[in-house]
């Protein structure tokens, strides 16, 4: 298998790299976004749609899917790109956002976590060898480490003992990932930093992280309560002490003004489900900052949501048509939102890597950005 | 413009036909399917999934969309084809059905229909310029003449009643049309045949409609809750009134084999809510009889819904996965299941064209019937 990441280019006025990420699965041009697929499926659209509006690669959940349909039916229906219909790559994250996100229902130990099931009250327990043997299951291309994600705001006792948790985890993750043959059959092990607002915690486990000879590496422990300065301050607290030759990754953002700032920062790949949750509340993402189909002034407008984005949902459709769908409660309208939010998103990315190519990404994503903040504000 | 309809073939052992429909948006071949767009949206699919799975013609309501989002606003943003992205043929019924879906909410007048709207309890009059008026603003390529559906069953003197009553609608109906120039721009007037289950009060109306020369008609008054035997009986003392040259719509039918025992008995056009409805709660149709996904029986079954169908459904997805699409509560599960009914009636209404073609659709359309009445049983 060759090397998993090229780097082609960096931006000249800021870190911004252009690379190529490579799977099994197929390349993945980066900047990137990740469209969330946390059950089987990106909600609201099929895989055809995906592909139509450019995505590369998505994101499955270990969490979920090993509670239901469960991870060994997915294997013996051949894993999770013939189950859900997708043949490009995928990121399954481990688990360890649920310690975050659930966190009334676990009870992190050393050897890993005891979850109740947030369906059915079931017992489970996922360690390192847990989520590892569940995404090799899922036929996983890119599988992430257990990790302990710690709140905002955290103890630093508290953070350092996760991280220190979350470090010995990455390493039995990986020796596991050689045992069992997934590394062998092309599959990648990506590391989580940690360290939540301490900068010196982030910096000894990416450090940590690094010695363990990653072929990429995630950003964790942003987008869980912090406000937007502290989330740019940790990743940008990260990235220097992280591996310039391999892809970085970080987990569950953003906006799209802070995609932006993270690629300005030297971060690769995102995922968020920002873009699919809100379309199905009638939101959608313009250049001029989100706005809500369910407005009135919508009402008669025969525009699309963007003048001459190429998507489906743009070249079809006026606002007025969307409001409609939206109020008549039409499955359609949460669709063709979703759609469009998700083709936003990857376009933006597409235009951060041909302006990196272009060299002119600073300048350039100062603007764009200075757009979208002046109209939503 | 062409003559509306184009007769090719009669079946040798049945009355069944095969023919071409002309509209201003294109051609249909007949017998066919018409998926039901309601809102200006056939529930859970895009306009070009519809192509895809080879819909031809689908059909709008007037009842629904003038109350929502209303018809002069559809009229303003280019109609209804250019509102819904769709530019194939769209036939409008004419509100004549929710006289008796709505009966607590309507009262029928010498003149039209009073109704209390559904959302909000606004008061509309839907008479007979009111119905033509909505259906030229939609521009509909096939308008529906304002009819009263009685229920069923229903008092013969009351039949009478509204049988007298929508021959005259639909005689001011044509009018209105030709003096407002909805016939001159190309649009199609069909006229509908009431009786409930009064065979003569079936001939009368018919004859009395043919009398008026509409390009085509309906056979309402069925599926109002009558067994199928008399559906087919009335549909059967409708059919050889109504002059062979014109093509001739079962309005709101049906089932698979209902729908090929009616194209025995003559019949070109269908509609239903049937194949969408039941797709968003996990049931789909296939040749043996129709299967509920939520099943436990399908939790690990990898074949598709049909061996060798041709849609998006069955090249990619298992029932196993479907199932869980289903029970996880995923918008994409009614949506697969949705283009997977649709082209099964789509596909079935094709077979049947070419059955005919081939003059063996008696004997076909028997085996077809017996096979998937036999497993339904």
């Amino acid at each position: 298998m060759a090397a998993p990441f090229t780097l082609l280019k960096t931006d000249s006025a800021s870190a911004g790299r252009r690379g190529r990420l490579h799977t099994r699965h197929g390349t993945v041009d980066t900047p990137n976004f990740m469209p969330v697929g946390t059950q089987g499926t990106v909600k609201a659209v099929t895989p055809a749609q995906l592909r139509e509006i450019g995505a590369q690669i998505i994101l499955g959940n270990t969490y979920h899917l090993n509670l239901r349909p469960g991870s060994e039916l997915i294997r013996d229906l051949g894993g999770l790109h013939r189950f859900m219909g997708w043949d490009g790559p995928i990121l399954t994250d481990s688990g360890g956002f649920q310690i975050f996100s659930l966190a009334k229902l676990r009870d992190v130990r050393e050897d890993g976590v005891a979850f109740q099931s947030h369906l059915d009250g079931a017992r489970l327990f996922l360690g390192p060898r847990e989520v590892m043997a569940i995404q090799s299951n899922l036929g996983s291309d890119i599988a992430m480490v257990l990790d302990e994600c710690p709140p905002w705001p955290c103890a630093r006792d508290a953070c350092a003992q996760a991280c220190v948790r979350s470090l010995r985890w990455a390493g039995q993750c990986r020796e596991i990932a050689a045992e069992s043959g997934f590394l062998a059959s092309g599959g990648h092990v990506f590391g989580i930093v940690q360290g939540s607002t301490f900068d010196d915690l982030r910096r000894e486990t990416a450090e940590g992280l690094a010695a363990l000879d990653f072929p990429g590496y995630a950003i964790g422990g942003v987008s869980v309560g912090e406000p937007e300065p502290e989330m740019l301050k940790q990743v940008g607290a990260t990235v220097p002490y992280l591996p310039a030759d391999k892809p970085r990754y970080a987990m569950g953002l953003g906006t799209p003004p802070q995609i932006l700032k993270m690629i300005a920062l030297g971060v690769d790949l995102f995922d968020c489900v920002l873009p699919t949750r809100v379309a199905r509340n009638g939101l959608a993402f313009t250049p001029d900052g989100p706005i809500n189909l369910r407005n009135e002034r919508f009402r008669t407008d025969p525009r699309p949501l963007v003048e001459g984005l190429d998507n489906y949902t743009c070249r079809n459709f006026s606002r007025a048509y969307l409001r409609h769908l939206m109020l008549a409660g039409e499955m359609l309208g949460g669709t063709l939102l979703t759609l469009h939010n998700l083709h936003f998103f990857l376009d933006l990315t597409a235009q951060a890597r041909a302006h990196i190519e272009a060299r002119d990404f600073g300048a350039w994503h100062r603007a764009w950005v200075e757009r979208y903040e002046a109209e939503s504000a």
